[in-house]
């Protein structure tokens, strides 16, 4: 319908043709700007989901269950709205909006809640690999600017699981401490390298409201196969990052659309002793050449968004 | 951007222009149609208004608190999630949706928390204001359908707050019980009448995350002041309606947006004591002449709409 500025809407009762700008009216002068925005935009789209999809009175009410359900199943340790966020791939978008960066830099991918800081610091060639199971793997690349000058000094934080698809904090009585973790800084030529594993898919907690869900969509709940990286150098925008296994078969369908086409690697084996000796691998091993390209740290944009 | 069927679009990997459709890509065949058909639509919203929005990181952090904070007011005797549905309007917008009446019909709005079953069965003229504080009014009309032809043994079930804006169930120590309840029933002529007092303004339970939301939006938690009805007859549809005050400061800033044009009332003061007599009021005292117009029954248009 259009809005035109019609001498009998008061902004005060309902009409369901007009329903988000009667809502929206009532907003008052006190209210935070940013607030007002944000409220207002979710409440027009929200309003045209609802006049889309037509509910039901006994749809609706499942809808306020859900919520209520997924609210009730947080607790210190389990998000389950963040998990639905990832679900609804709100996660990954709110990343993309607020990791725009130029072209042939690394793209951004989501954090994920395995994180921890403090991992140990190694030099470039060691295994972080602690309870050797699975396929060893040489990581190794350059970290450059997008110009693809060498940047020396960057910190290359790596974690992932291992190879049966868990990480060491979920793990803590079977894996040893920082399994699969650990901190690297690129060479004067920009060149790191690591030993590894291959990492292996996983699925999220799905034992909840948002599990159930992800069931009656006919999804599954599994994450494609990935190494997480935070990789930071002074003057340049951090990259909080994955790379994904080519060969993993939920690449295409990670539950959370992790993956961006950027970001998928290629595992080669290598069967060469003499290269397997250098690195101190047995043979034959995977191989993965990957380069980080960084961008320059953003100017400041806007008072809300401070760099 | 334009939604073309392009060959690199695989629907695999993510990408912020079509990131509605990337998600909307992985429900698979076994889910519910209609299921599909709402997270569909609740997605391409959802997507569109973060794009709108643009939110920083802690933005979207702030709302998964809310979320879930939502969720954790819930109880057995509290539900947050249906106090957030109504205050942005989605309670009505859901209720309008699923009762459009023809023109000249009595219109619907919410039902509210407060309704019980089994109110007492009055004769016509009774008095359900049982704790005498107020002013006293006199509830008068027919019940006719759409053709102004008069409807004997309708139901109308009333109930509202007392002259302090609470109903009986919330003060079950301090008010009779069933006080300001009552079913009566319209007479050969389509008519009904009863005494009760003029209702008061009431806020919602502001005192939860919702609450919090109102007084960041600079809203209050007000509904305007009303009457509920439901008024049902054998072969016309069941109303779920109010009326509403005409001097209510809240009248045109009802918190739950119930308030509908055709739902405001008269309550004249009427000094004639012959009258006054006649209904057994003291003089002066209100009157408010209101007629309910029932529409027919409708037929059942979807399979998941049955009447
Ligand atoms: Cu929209
Ligand atoms: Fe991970
Ligand atoms: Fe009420």
């Amino acid at each position: 319908m259009l809005q035109t500025t019609d001498d009998s809407f008061d902004g005060g009762y309902f009409e369901e043709e007009r329903s988000s700008e009667v809502v929206n009216s009532r907003i008052g002068d006190a209210a935070d700007p940013r607030l007002k925005e944000v409220l207002s935009v979710l409440t027009k789209h929200l309003h045209n989901a609802v006049k889309e999809i037509e509910p039901t009175h006994e749809e609706w009410f499942a809808a306020i269950r859900f919520l209520t359900e997924t609210g009730q199943m947080c607790s210190d340790w389990r998000q389950e709205y963040i998990l639905l966020s990832d679900v609804l791939g709100v996660t990954m978008l709110v990343d993309a909006i607020n990791h725009r960066r130029p072209s042939g830099a690394t793209p951004n991918t989501i954090l994920g809640p395995f994180y921890i800081e403090g991992a140990p610091e190694y030099p470039n060639g060691a295994n972080i690999c602690l309870d050797h199971k699975g396929e060893p793997t040489l990581v190794r690349g350059r970290v450059t600017d997008v110009d693809g000058n060498p940047v020396a000094g960057a910190r290359i934080d790596v974690w992932q699981t291992n190879d049966d698809g868990f990480y060491d904090v979920q793990q803590k009585e079977e894996q040893p401490e920082y399994n699969l973790r650990g901190v690297f800084t690129s060479d004067a030529n920009g060149d790191y390298w690591f030993q590894t594993v291959k990492p292996r898919f996983y699925p999220i907690p799905d034992d909840g409201p948002v599990g159930k869900l992800l069931g009656d969509l006919d999804r599954h709940p599994n994450r494609a196969a990935h190494m997480h990286f935070i990789v930071t150098a002074e003057g340049y925008d951090e990259i909080i990052t994955h790379i994904f296994t080519p060969d993993c078969p939920y690449l295409k369908e990670d539950t959370v659309f992790g993956v961006k086409k950027d970001l998928v690697a290629e595992f080669h084996t290598v069967d060469d002793p003499a290269m397997a000796a250098q690195y101190g691998l047995p043979n034959p091993f995977l191989l993965t050449d990957w380069n980080f390209v960084l961008a320059p740290k953003p100017q400041p944009t806007s008072p809300r968004d401070p760099q």
